[in-house]
């Protein structure tokens, strides 16, 4: 096996120094007014003002620069319309290797723009699945580029888990950390960091309602996709991964889950107070909290933060 | 005289200590995104992070501190429904003493509820300049509480000018400080900031066209109150005040001035690469900045978020 096939304490300290000169060390906020609404004490670990304005920055680094010299000398090649394409096109941008990015034709010109502004090649496809299997195919079979997957993948795991290890670093007492679930790579580093560096904190997934397959999955004990998500948490549309569901499944507490409704008033709660821009999937963990107040009442709570990419003519803020 | 006279480098640094318990001691943010478009190297004194989301913490909790005991017992009163209200109420929340705010019945319930969780006390007139000087007169005579003006004022300018000290002490070479200017009482205490601590920095005050009364009163060389104010930028809407018109005139280099087209947009950079929320007045500096590059070219430029109280159901942003 050509991969490290474990994620150890070790290896995601390794991944944070790996990756040091290629993110940002993000900051940590408190919010008194938010911690008195939830009765409970918030730390906010934000990804937001990450670069590429996302998590996603992390493990695209950890994964591009783990593949030997021969393999990264022919680049790296995605499918992804979201956060994922620009955090990989960036990597490979800094790491001065080609990135392929197969993109649906019906992707907003304004991701296309985030992808070419990080010198990525996009190559598009028609907007469904198939298409954009076989486009990816078609360039690793013509490039040689190693596909590195959204979040489905060890070393893109690795490296989204030193957010956590950089929240715990700080903050070592936290009864609890909360972190968005979709695919479930950020989630599941978050686990694996916690529980080397911080055993005792619970670990919480937050996840839509509408999109609510890691809860599924959880309580079944196996993969249950979820068939027709739809939910305002538009980085959390997609079911877990497998590598993925089987660290989740270990190591995570709880999956807890929220209406788009409580989704808004969160992220409504954040820009308000804390006045911060994030994106919908970012709120998940406070209205987590919001909704569960007695499970956290004085606790000291970690949220992740994960992202800040948010179409800003859509808000969904309605006069109060 | 009962009140100092003159703000001095002296009075600033006091008026700081003064206020430290009661204030933030807010960041200072970079962006090499938004520096690269500008072709200068931006800093941004983050007052939106400020207590009650505003730079006017800090003026109201100066004059609230530098009443007399006796004064203080009978409280504080104002004429407001904007920021400073809020910050008045909470300063004299901290001081434990009472708060009379004067509002029109039109302010939205936002700005209402606002002050009441500071614990001031909101009496309600007409709509109008007349029944709100009347309010303030008839509380004033009924309680002798103390009135303390929004910006037109030596303690409250004192207090703003601690913000640019702050940023000064650590931007030691900065070319550039540009605030906002709207009844001038940032702008003043920023000046007099400046020529105390940073004598070689040029201070710049940016206004919208649509209330451009402090251009055309600097470039007169006296006080030309606008007459019907038309701007987005809705914490600028006010006329010079007379203390500060003297101040401006004084110590200010220029007064430029951007079109709410050209503030929507140094908003919106905001938003996408900094991922914090502003109000339009917090943005009207940057747009100074784009608007005219060749200025500020290769320049360390300083710039002040004055605040970040927003309607974020009615944000100016359109599908791009």
């Amino acid at each position: 096996m050509k991969k490290q096939p474990n994620i150890t304490a070790k290896s995601i300290r390794e991944a944070r120094e790996r990756i040091d000169h290629m993110v940002h060390y993000t900051p940590v906020l408190h919010s008194e007014a938010i911690s008195k609404v939830a009765g409970c004490d918030l730390v906010f670990k934000c990804e937001n003002f990450q670069k590429v304005g996302a998590f996603k920055a992390r493990g695209a680094a950890n994964a591009v620069l783990k593949m030997s010299p021969e393999e990264r000398r022919k680049g790296v090649a995605t499918h992804s319309s979201g956060n994922h394409a620009a955090a990989l096109a960036r990597a490979a941008q800094v790491a001065n290797i080609p990135s392929y990015i197969v993109m649906p034709s019906s992707a907003p010109q304004v991701k296309r723009n985030a992808v070419e502004g990080y010198g990525g090649i996009v190559i598009e496809c028609e907007p469904n699945l198939k298409a954009r299997e076989e486009g990816l195919k078609a360039v690793v079979n013509q490039y040689g580029a190693t596909f590195i997957p959204p979040y489905d993948h060890i070393d893109v795991v690795e490296g989204q888990a030193t957010c956590a290890l950089e929240l715990l670093e700080t903050y070592r007492s936290l009864d609890f950390l909360i972190a968005p679930v979709g695919g479930g790579g950020l989630l599941a580093g978050t686990a694996l960091a916690t529980k080397f560096y911080s055993p005792n904190t619970k670990i919480i997934g937050a996840e839509p309602e509408g999109a609510n397959d890691a809860k599924m999955s959880f309580e079944a004990g196996y993969r249950i996709p979820v068939q027709t998500p739809n939910t305002i948490a538009d980085g959390l549309l997609t079911s877990l991964g497998k590598l993925n569901f089987e660290i989740i499944f270990k190591n995570v507490d709880y999956i807890l889950t929220v209406s788009d409704q409580e989704i808004i008033s969160a992220m409504r709660l954040i820009y308000e107070r804390m006045k911060i821009v994030i994106e919908p999937s970012s709120a998940v963990p406070l209205a987590v909290v919001l909704k569960n107040k007695n499970l956290f009442a004085n606790q000291n709570v970690g949220i992740i933060l994960s992202g800040g990419n948010v179409d800003l003519a859509g808000l969904p803020f309605k006069s109060s």
